[in-house]
């Protein structure tokens, strides 16, 4: 139900076709992300017709609200937002270990408080999995601790507990209809990224995905973090590198062998009136551009750059319309998976390592600098 | 350029055909409002889907921000919000004189405060048709002045400024691709009604408005105004009631000879989580609906309603998620683009007049109570 068949490589970059029950997902692929059960500010058709493939949403959240078992009775989370392609659920592990000053983990799971109600709140892998299921995503990730990747030796405490921890999910998943994925933890710290990789490459998990970057490392420490773990892992299971990110960063990710990444980078811009372009990163409320008649992008197909020009998004974000996050976020996103896309086809056609230093140059000085990368 | 057929008639109500330079407009029609050059969180692809041809927008906002000239540069209105249709400016003079407190009347204009940044600003006849001949829609509006219905003597002195003003309106114009609206004041009373009536439709309009309503009158105020109004106008141009209204209004306008209607009440409702329905006008954020999978009316064929379910619109609302007030949007303009779509439909099949007590109950308990019905 799940295979995945590399259907063509070029270096360390693979591209493939991931099985799922809802369509096949060709990969190299970026998810938008859908924190609530929606792509903030975009329906499942302005989704669709952007591009995107595989849509991810979370499970802290949904597990708080609307709660689980009313996705559940509602026809699962495919049904409930109305996603007729691959979906994946996060652990909420992110989610609950980032709130660092409320929580608290002891070996069976982790305590928190809700930020809806302040109500306690327990997780353990076998009830993030028992959520994951009843919210019916394709592909479910493990309950794994992230940590600070600069505290080396809470790292070492961190990776044995989500080793534990991964062997649990394994057990306590029910659903043949879903592929979990093993997490890779470790830091920064080339021994335990290494231990890691090697630790959940031999558990029978479908797909790995790599934790713990984009976390507050240096790009170069993600870099070489993904240089030493991609060799490591299977080539016939499908790659994640979660929360990640930039066009820069999905290039760079992509040409080490990834798979598959989401970031709500795209959709945040969007909401902070800032736009990917060719030209470096946008902030579409300068003055500058008050009576610019072009498009964001005129590379970019996207309905919003078909249609509208910089000074009518300017306009829409001096007026406060909430358009303007609409039109944008499909452009951000757009770019995201055209980009990856486009990869996608110079690694089938022969031509993505000699693309890749001119794909570096156009995508620069489009970084995330200034916004929060991951929906906590 | 603008010549009006009627092609059915039954009783007062007729359907009928306006052509515009951009595409011909079937009448009646429900125009939504897009006060700042958008309809709050819609698409001109959505709007397009949903069945609206006639867009309203606002020479008062556009004024001030970005300006008539910077629309005018780029290329007028249809252009700079990419809505291909018939669209429609209203001259500002309800927003003008919505400023009860710091706006000052004089014979010759008005002078009054930005809501922006407190400048001081002068709208006169001929300025108001200026910066609608810029902003460049196919209707433009005279400039009247619209004051408290209730307030009897001063009614008259109103009237008959605005009709001094309509025709300064009329030397003012000079493009020959707009059509300029006349508009009818006068209050509640029949005299004054009368008088107005007859002096608008005696001069050369090839539209003529009655304004002045949906402003704090009653229901049977309203409706009998009309009841006075249309038979004093001519047959051959379309009539337009501004700012209204609710379906039921709707209804018996078009019963009462209304061709043309405009209301932010759709879009402002989506934003305060309702939605109409023959069930009667539904507050989606009601913990009834947290399990409900039905959408929001069976009968109704826009793409809210065949895609999601009540359950999910609640949680949208639920999580703050401005999806929610997009699909509503969607849904409320939908309901009465449709509802006015079928009433041309049964005028044209000379069925509307045995359908008219059936469409009232159907549509009833759908008021606009506790909402605003104008954008000031």
């Amino acid at each position: 139900m799940f295979s995945y068949a590399i259907t063509a490589s070029a270096g360390r970059a693979r591209a493939g076709v991931l099985q799922t029950p809802h369509r096949g997902l060709e990969t190299p692929v970026f998810a938008p992300v859908g924190t609530q059960a929606t792509v903030k500010t975009l329906t499942p058709a302005q989704l669709d017709e952007l591009g995107a493939s595989l849509i991810l949403s979370n499970t802290y959240h949904l597990f708080l609200r609307p709660g689980d078992e009313a996705v559940q009775e509602l026809g699962g989370l495919h049904q409930f937002m109305q996603w007729p392609g691959p979906m994946l659920t996060d652990s909420g592990g992110f989610q609950v270990f980032s709130m660092s000053k409320t929580r608290k983990i002891d070996e069976l799971g982790v305590t928190f408080k809700s930020h809806i109600d302040g109500s306690a709140q327990r997780f353990t892998p076998e009830k993030s999995i028992q959520i994951q299921e009843n919210l019916g995503a394709d592909i479910i990730m493990a309950f794994d601790e992230c940590c600070d990747p600069n505290d080396q030796a809470y790292s070492k405490i961190a990776m044995e507990r989500t080793h534990r921890w991964a062997e649990r999910c394994l057990r306590a998943k029910t659903h043949p209809d879903q592929a979990l994925f093993g997490i890779i933890q470790g830091g920064v710290n080339p021994e335990l990224r290494a231990e890691s990789a090697q630790f959940i490459a031999g558990l029978p998990f479908p797909g790995i995905a790599i934790g713990g970057l984009s976390v507050g490392e240096s790009k170069e420490e993600m870099y070489s973090t993904l240089d030493l773990v991609t060799p490591l892992l299977p080539e016939d299971k499908p790659r994640y590198l979660m929360g990640v990110g930039t066009p820069e960063d999905l290039i760079n990710g992509i040409a080490r062998g990834v798979d598959i990444f989401d970031c709500v980078l795209p959709t945040r811009l969007a909401r902070h009136n800032a736009a990917f372009s060719p030209e470096g990163r946008l902030n579409l409320m300068n003055l500058a551009f008050g009576r610019d008649p072009r498009p964001i992008d005129e590379t970019c197909q996207c309905y919003t750059c078909r249609t509208f020009t910089r000074a009518y998004l300017r306009h829409l974000i001096m007026a406060k319309e909430l358009l303007a996050g609409t039109l944008l976020s499909i452009h951000n996103l757009h770019t995201l998976v055209q980009l990856v896309k486009e990869m996608r086809q110079m690694i089938v056609n022969g031509t993505f390592e000699a693309n890749l230093p001119a794909l570096l140059e156009r995508w620069d000085n489009n970084s995330g600098e200034g916004i929060e990368n991951r929906e906590k």
